[in-house]
């Protein structure tokens, strides 16, 4: 990333101890300064007003699928997309210090989480509450405690309000990945794998997106995502979500991107940016996506 | 849908009131059984074991994206996609008898109907309390009124449970719509304008998605809807949710999905089924998908 800043401030949606927080961490490294904001959209203002220097969006789930209103950011926003995490999702039961797994009766987190970690909480009793977020859930139990009550979040999380961790990886499927993009002013530096985010529009014909796709398939670009969404305010027109390896400035891609260009109803080229590398999970190495 | 069938029992996931039995009877009709399901996979085990005759699974919302667990579900059983539906999610706010708008505090609903009516609640000093779900937080209700507390549910909640409707449409964006597939143990009856879903797996290599793709391309069949999911057990391998337009005895369709079938590391046809019509909305006919 921005190597010229020591310190970047990165924005992320939630509190703090927020799985994007520590998203944000795994790629820009520990000593950044990070901005909570209330909504997405706060991200892309605070990063536009030259409050923050980066932001981290949520894109792609492994469990609950794409994120289309990150996407939907993405496209109205004059930011660049200048780089991709991979976060696997590890959820942890805390609580504040004192008590003991065997203790807790009722633990709270968002619905999602709580759901992830369904058997966990069955297998020893738990009876689960909803909140609106997991870190909110550990701040709120850490500023007015009550026994017998934990919360499920981030090991971030725990760290940050001082509660104890009573059990770490907790979500049923290990395979849960949450996959971000950072967001920026300028664009990212060129590194030696980089990808490529484009948005793009085509009329609803048959062939309409294999004539698209034609583009990178003839010079030999390989598509790593591909998502179409049906646009809803121009009737049977349809946005693609791509991504593919290369620099928009590599002879091959600039060529792919200006023959898209003239085929498609619209093209906007998100960013280029370095390949994320594959997530590091050193409790876990086999859950790993390789 | 099974025309021989007057009075089919359909599984949904949640409570009644959930926008799934909302959807189940815009695509069956209002006479049809339902059955709450807890979990999406006991929907599933519900029609296997011949306790539904259908399931309805949200597969996309235009808010919040694909839902990939549905898809993982859809390809690990061997029911058959029969239908699908779109509905338009129209939050109410309702609580007890004998109050109205200026009387309501509090709001209890999922995080996401929460989120989604910010604006709206913000408007009225209407504080947002998170729960497990929305026709969950209106039944809750429903069993123990508070005074100046609502929830968040469909308009379908509100009858179900006796409550009083104090606003209807009350989400920031009306293009809030849910797609749902229906499944059933029997390939649906063939219809006038079909859609098939399949599910097929590429490997990760320049091109393979677009030579796939050539095979619907070559013969003028439209994809609707294409999405990529890395598959994390297999590494670069790609799986790739595709809808076409056709049914899957056409003599096109079947050629088609013969040559990828050839081509593909594997291909698994979900179904074919009659297309949805046009969501209908009275209230609002400028907001429905045309």
């Amino acid at each position: 990333m921005s190597k010229g800043n020591p310190s970047p401030v990165v924005a992320f949606q939630g509190e703090h101890g927020a799985y994007s927080e520590v998203a944000a961490h795994q790629l820009f490294g520990s000593h950044i300064a990070t901005l909570p904001c209330r909504q997405f959209s706060d991200i892309f203002s605070a990063v536009q007003a030259e409050r923050a220097d980066y932001g981290l969006v949520p894109v792609e789930n492994s469990e609950a699928g794409t994120v289309s209103g990150s996407y939907a950011l993405l496209l109205a926003s004059p930011l660049f997309v200048v780089g991709e995490v991979e976060l696997r999702v590890r959820h942890c039961l805390m609580a504040p210090r004192g008590q003991t797994l065997s203790d807790i009766r009722r633990a709270h987190s968002h619905p999602q989480a709580l759901m992830q970690c369904e058997a966990f909480l069955r297998q020893h009793g738990i009876e689960p509450v909803a909140e609106y977020d997991t870190a909110g859930s550990a701040k709120q139990l850490a500023e007015k405690p009550v026994p017998h009550e934990a919360a499920i979040a981030s090991a971030l999380a725990a760290e940050r309000y001082g509660l104890s961790l009573l059990a770490e990886g907790i979500e049923t499927n290990p395979n849960n990945f949450t996959r971000f993009l950072a967001v920026g002013r300028t664009h990212a530096a060129r590194a030696e794998a980089s990808k490529t985010s484009i948005v793009f529009g085509t009329a609803n014909q048959p062939g309409a997106l294999y004539r698209a796709l034609g583009c990178f398939a003839s010079r030999g670009l390989n598509v790593t995502k591909l998502e179409s969404s049906p646009s809803r305010r121009v009737p049977w027109e349809y946005f693609f979500y791509v991504d593919f390896e290369g620099h928009q400035d590599d002879v091959q891609s600039s060529a792919a991107l200006e023959e898209l260009r003239q085929s498609a109803a619209f093209l906007r080229v998100l960013g280029s940016y370095p390949a994320a590398t594959t997530p590091r999970d050193s409790a876990t190495p086999s859950a790993a996506a390789t």
